[in-house]
């Protein structure tokens, strides 16, 4: 059976596989706006461990991670590199500092076909974050990039989660009040395969360096060691060895592959599409009428919630026949 | 049918509503565990809108939160008010500071049988870290406490939607480095409802209230318009303005009474712990026969995890069954 919107989702999906950056655009945004084909076409796209290397980017507001992320684009693109950027960060310029005009600054990249840039807002989102980068992650990397950039402002729980998607994830800072201390207290440095200290013709560089690498040698993991860089990305300084960096590490994880680690990385990623999906529908099913009653029941005080959640899990054919109904576009 | 572990729990409940602080301590830690008992709990001790005030406080690490916290709590002690803190941010002293040593600084209040202070660690917790602050801050106002005050970093996503909880936002800043602007980008001047600028004895205290101040008038709001107060926390300097106004924004939300904004909390709240549970039970799921199969062929490879999701979800009696099993504590 076909209908018209299928036919459209399918033109879309097909126009997506010959690589019309119009499909993906519109794809993103039905991530996006948490629409309900999301699932078909992330079933579809999902093409599982591939060869794009995905590069979190992280670190505290004005550490100058945007002017970093320009200059390595710039180095991706030298090699022939397709690029894309995912700017999650509200304070970058990709997604909220068109405020203060800086946005400007990557506009350098925006009539280059080799680069994609996007950003995701985060307001509203009420958990659905991390979900919606992964997402985009994915559809991203069945675009065929050779480097998908995933920037945050990682500072929080949700932000600290992203940067779980980034095979490599690279912790900037600068060498200011106390910097490197921060990123410890925000527990940064767990996360960092890089760590990098930009800005660093300014005082204080050499010290937040030595407290980085001091604090990575008490660490004393086996395997990979996270280097510390110093770079000035405004003045084009220190970015060879960044990318030289990012290289060897993407390689160490080729070299290195954990079946253990992979293993549980698939549960996990199971587990939230599974949970992401009921709570979608979830969502959906609060148009249901027995749903309905016992949200009334709720706002009108007559039921405390805890209770009508329970009363509705309780009931077994109720919440299969509810949540294993498709839900149709609106 | 009585059984041992339900016997515990009665026990617990008990001692709870006879205000017993180890049996809250207890509580909230089947919550941060994310024990099976937390739904029964949740059920039985909600008590819907009450008297409690919940305040959020927010603002960037640095901002002298603690500080302003401490002495918040001996004015609202002063008027023998019982109060509880709920300390989310991992660069705090009551959660994560203790690195630094500046735990200590809080220590005043721990005789204190007014004063319950309880940290929620940030680390793993994967998106469910609004969820549990939730439901501690329903543990906390069944508890019967006065004022519970909940502080975090405020600059990402998870701790904008765990200020959601609060009825009272405080923003809190200092007149450093473009700080006024740094809460714009993060979006911070959206949910305050109060604006304190703290280390007002610095530099440009005056600047950046000046501009939080044209912030408030361009969002040009009907009804509540956010105050910004000068503080010097340290000093013990415009506490009590901060006490007045957080009386006078408590009493401006019990005369505005808006039932249609109550409604959308109340079915807010409603898909929160319905989507919380789907997704508690779904993990708890994963010992399932079926499902174990469909991670094993998602985990070697043979099927993508949105096709094996959508397998599950699609089988109505298998998905109904599952979730509304019931799951037993280990």
């Amino acid at each position: 059976m076909s209908n018209p919107g299928n036919d459209r989702l399918e033109q879309l999906l097909s126009r997506f596989a010959s690589g019309d950056r119009m499909a993906l655009a519109r794809l993103i945004t039905l991530v996006e706006n948490r629409s309900a084909n999301v699932a078909t076409v992330m079933e579809r796209l999902y093409s599982g461990v591939g060869n794009t290397h995905v590069i979190g980017i992280t670190g505290p507001p004005g550490a100058g991670k945007s002017t970093l992320i320009d200059r390595l684009i710039k180095k991706l693109r030298a090699r022939k590199q397709q690029v894309a950027v995912l700017a999650i960060d509200p304070s970058s310029p990709f997604s909220g500092g068109a405020v203060l005009g800086d946005r400007v600054r990557m506009g350098d990249h925006y009539g280059d076909p080799g680069v994609y840039i996007r950003s995701l807002s985060t307001r509203g989102s009420h958990g659905g974050l991390s979900r919606a980068a992964r997402q985009i992650v994915t559809l991203l990397e069945a675009f065929k990039f050779d480097v998908i950039i995933v920037e945050t402002a990682g500072v929080g729980q949700t932000e600290l989660d992203i940067m779980d998607l980034a095979h490599t994830t690279v912790v900037v800072t600068v060498p200011e009040g106390g910097d490197g201390i921060q990123i410890m207290k925000a527990g940064l440095n767990e996360i960092a395969d890089i760590f990098v200290v930009n800005k660093a013709d300014r005082d204080g560089a050499d010290r937040v360096k030595a407290e980085l690498e001091l604090n990575v040698h008490l660490r004393a993991d086996a395997g990979w060691r996270p280097p510390v860089l110093l770079t000035e990305a405004a003045n084009d300084r220190g970015l060879d060895a960044l990318v030289a960096q990012l290289d060897r590490h993407w390689e160490y994880l080729r070299a290195h592959k954990d079946p253990q680690a992979e293993r549980q990385h698939r549960v996990h990623e199971f587990i939230e599409i599974l949970t992401g999906q009921l709570e979608e529908r979830a969502r959906n099913a609060m148009d249901d009428q027995r749903v309905h009653a016992l949200v009334e029941s709720v706002c009108a005080g007559k039921l405390n919630p805890y209770s009508a959640v329970r009363m509705l899990l309780d009931d077994a054919s109720a919440m299969g026949a509810l949540l294993s109904k498709t839900v149709v576009d609106s």
